[in-house]
């Protein structure tokens, strides 16, 4: 960490800093400049804050070094993390595709899903029995019912499954019925939940929170990470900004940074971060051309007649073609970043 | 709802369309514009969403027209909801101040808080036992250990009592300590805490989302309200923008703007909103101007040694002055918006 | 235009609404709801702007159902737009890479650029002589000198040339150099300028500005447009956005988006978007799959002492290696997105 | 500046990084910490950018540690500026007000408004007479007639006038007939535009962009001043956000922050901040309670009439009562950010 101090910060002041530092354990190198007075710290202090000295009277700002993340980067862990599922392996050479319904609605349709995504090449099902929506109004799941019909779906299919999950005291229910426990958006830092799934050892998919950063991102992570269990897939699905024109805003230079910052296998969503039928399959291409190992696809065998998201639901039909044009972006693209030249760990 | 259709629609289409909204109950006005054909929807129909029509082919979009919260609309109930806690009326013409560390530290530390701030004029006392930290490595807060000191310097001192609940399952356990529930931004959208604070008769300080609309805002409020729990107080505690010299962006217009919108009361927390000691009292006097009702502040007895967030911390001395000054200020904004002449609920 | 009225508007206030249309020769379709009173407006006029009846005593909102643009818009101009340039087409199958420096530095720096980007695959020379620089004490770009010196390394290597203009007065001059006026990120709302290079007959490349929507980008072409100047090719070079990691957040949705939405071909700048060489080849792949006709790149011979954005310049050798990985993403994917089944003008 | 290396960084690349320091006349202090190494720059250099650096080989990134502008900020002045026009001094104790119609619309308009906001207690009357609108359909205003017109009605009522300039080249036309220059919004980073009203000795009000950050801001007026014109009045008028609700977001922290950053006036616009006339009362409110000096409002005899910005004007009796519930917040705040404690200025 570096401290800067307010110009008009006196001997005084920066003693009681230096004091402080030394306090935790740090050495202060203090660089005396023209305009400013610099400290920095040298030493490892796991989860010191800038803030912690942005109090104190003399400072002017605090700016951190390093990345708070240890477990989630790539300084910890230099090679891709490989998460074996069953017969799949997420994170290696061969693009995923998580398919199926926003929301469970029942038997036959989870089923119809199931045969039809497997067909096209999904290998893992998806489906919500827990579903966090806007309104309380809303239709909110099937809840267990639609984890059974879920599970019943997956195995007659040959799939693995995963869901959401958005209470702690859910977990071991959810865990029961999937192979995949999904956190998502509106939960990535709902840290009782990080902390419980990460009490686990099901594979997480980690959603990027609406207006996260990468940094937050690799630090819910962390959350899972630190209670033990390491198999955590992040996926991208898109930030809220300014533009309203798409539901969001699918950020495939997180997806290029975060394949270079972490070990973790990344996928995207390109369903949840256009909002558009009509844009799910140039963005999920432009999501696999910029490094995702997978994507998260909402299909519906009556998008018209789903009670959620229909709108941005492909037909299983449209599925099958977009895993056609995806598969040969896919073949255009290296899988392992650390061939590139571009690469920074490039080797 | 207004629905657009795409300019090629088809009168095939179009009928799809009108037979899917009268399966809803719903009255279709068909308009045949120059450019594009309407269809305005006639009828009550709660938790119909835009985007059942909007994936539907013919369709170019489909727009709301009412907001889709009810019990937190003025349009449910047209007078200010009051909120009474013991002797403390939140919502009437008294500005009220909650104050208090970011995290309850130790039995000292809030105790000598508590005395203070009740001498500055708060009258309920803030304090964090469970802290939702971005990092796992950070202070988490000392737990049911931590409400037993709240709860012992609230009484002591005289103050009501507000602290965080951030997992449905200790829902029960804060409630024994305080005497009010606060949900903090993260979890604006943990659909699950709020169903069950709304099952208990406390009060719940709801703050806004980091990236929360309004409309999501009051969609909380209406999540916790459809349980039948109506004593919903809004805190505005800024926004995520591309700003980065403030920690947030205070949103005066959303106080001015809810204060219209909804009957329950709004207060602001100049603290989070600005992350900076030097900003929290134009930002209070700010937020008081714009019509809060009241202001949540951070007071620790010595910031610089303050386990979290000591950067935005008043000392108690500040703090008084601060009531000083955001007195002046409430003196002279009329605190009934309903007075106001730019009021559209003026009478 | 679609108005919504107040719950308690009353029957003058209607009428009054209902006065102003006609005023404006349009149709009022009144249609009365359960909650709310709603108008229709049907007819044509052009520029015609919600806010004109949003300040209306009884009015809520006003919904705009047409889009505001004309001449770029699908529903003037069915077919893709083709530019071409001496031998070059743009927005025809072919892939097109504007290529060098951020800022022409010398003779022999934009030379030795020009030959090597042309070998590499490049047809337009870029270099900037007027730059908009954040401070008034950075290099500010050669002027005339610097356009001279393009427009000789242009003729030298066999290569177009695009440049920025910045000031209005600066049309004339730098027409007299090169092949395309470029308008800066900064300067898309500059209207003056867009009036200007509107009145020449050279195709100009427009960037979107850093916060500007999409509608407001369609707007921008549709100045040029008003003014005879139908030449515009659409720039997407990254969005701001809360997150700090990339220098802007590259909108792929809104590439999808606009190629449906517009007739316009449609490049993206993957430098600009990104910010960081590491990030340029992953974001130019993405933009191509998304559905980008084409790429503009910042090359530089000798990044790390580039007098400008060297961070985010490839040397020629890494913009050689970069065509050749985008042309394997472009050939995975079909040039015409009217072709696709996803796209709503398919055939 | 601080430069952090990769953690991979070579000896070699360290020693051409610090090369490069020194041939920038900067002396460089090296830190080898446990994890990165970091090197610390000593010297003084205007105008040098981070991104030099971070292009090369061996850095992780670089890390300003002073502020870009140097005029603007209180390092280079202490005290506040004042700037007296006429008898009218803005920046001192005396709050504001700039008052009059969005666009000057007719001779009769302008001077109906000028007697109107002039006896509700305006000095200054604003108008425009060169409106950037977003569609090229929409009135563009009179141009010099409009001036004509401002210059007449600020005479006969005794104020003084400020006008839009959106051109280079009408900056001699436009100071021919106001006493205050306005740079618009979206042409705050119009370098061009910049410059020129830099080179007059008129007074400028420099109004922040959309999605310009607060140094971005003050880097515009830095471009103002190093011209010669140390006559820049500052105006937050609302970013842009996530949040469709308002207009704009006001942006009361940055109102605040300024206030320590810069010597510079501070005012705000509360109409362009939230869109809507029933929120412009509490905002600017909300603004002169945060610290700003004065306000800029839309009033119009006529609102509902209004050829632009109606439905955020108010009528010049609204403003009247504006005006008095503003000069009451005004009271009760210091207007002298020095004298405040939690000023870091504070003497």
């Amino acid at each position: 960490m570096i401290i800067v101090l307010q110009k008009e910060a006196t001997e005084k002041q920066l003693q009681d800093i230096v004091d402080k530092i030394k306090g935790y354990g740090l050495e202060p190198h203090v660089i005396v400049g023209v305009a400013r007075t610099v400290i920095g710290l040298v030493g490892d202090k796991q989860g010191l804050e800038p803030r912690v000295f942005e109090g104190m009277p003399g400072v002017e700002k605090a700016v951190p070094i390093m990345a708070p993340y240890k477990l989630a980067s790539r300084d910890a862990k230099a090679e891709d993390t490989l998460i074996r599922v069953g017969d799949t392996l997420i994170g290696g050479g061969e693009l995923i595709y998580m398919a199926g319904p926003c929301a469970v609605e029942s038997r036959e349709q989870i089923l119809e899903t199931a045969y039809a995504v497997k067909e096209a090449g999904a290998s893992i099902l998806r489906g919500g029995a827990f579903k966090p929506r806007t309104s309380p109004y809303s239709f909110q799941g099937l809840g267990e019912t639609g984890l059974q019909y879920l599970a019943e779906a997956g195995q007659a299919a040959g799939l693995l499954t995963v869901s959401e999950v958005v209470d702690p005291s859910d977990v071991d229910l959810v865990s029961k019925y999937v192979d995949i426990l999904q956190i998502g958006a509106r939960n990535m830092q709902n840290f009782a939940l990080l902390r419980r799934v990460g009490q686990t050892r099901k594979p997480v998919l980690l959603k990027r929170g609406l207006s996260a950063t990468i940094e937050e991102w690799l630090m819910a992570a962390e959350y899972i990470m630190s209670e033990g269990n390491y198999q955590v897939i992040l996926c991208e699905r898109g930030i809220r900004t300014f533009e309203t024109a798409t539901r969001n805003t699918l950020d495939v230079g997180a997806i290029a940074l975060v394949r270079q910052l972490s070990h973790l296998p990344v996928v995207a969503d390109p369903s949840h971060a256009t909002g558009r039928r009509d844009l799910v399959v140039p963005a999920g291409c432009a999501a696999v051309a910029a490094g995702a190992q997978g994507l998260l696809v909402e299909v519906h065998p009556n998008p018209d007649a789903a009670l959620s998201d229909g709108a941005q639901s492909l037909t299983p039909k449209q599925f099958e073609q977009m895993v056609g044009a995806v598969a040969q972006v896919a073949k255009s693209v290296t899988p392992e970043p650390t061939k590139y030249w571009w690469n920074r760990n490039a080797v």
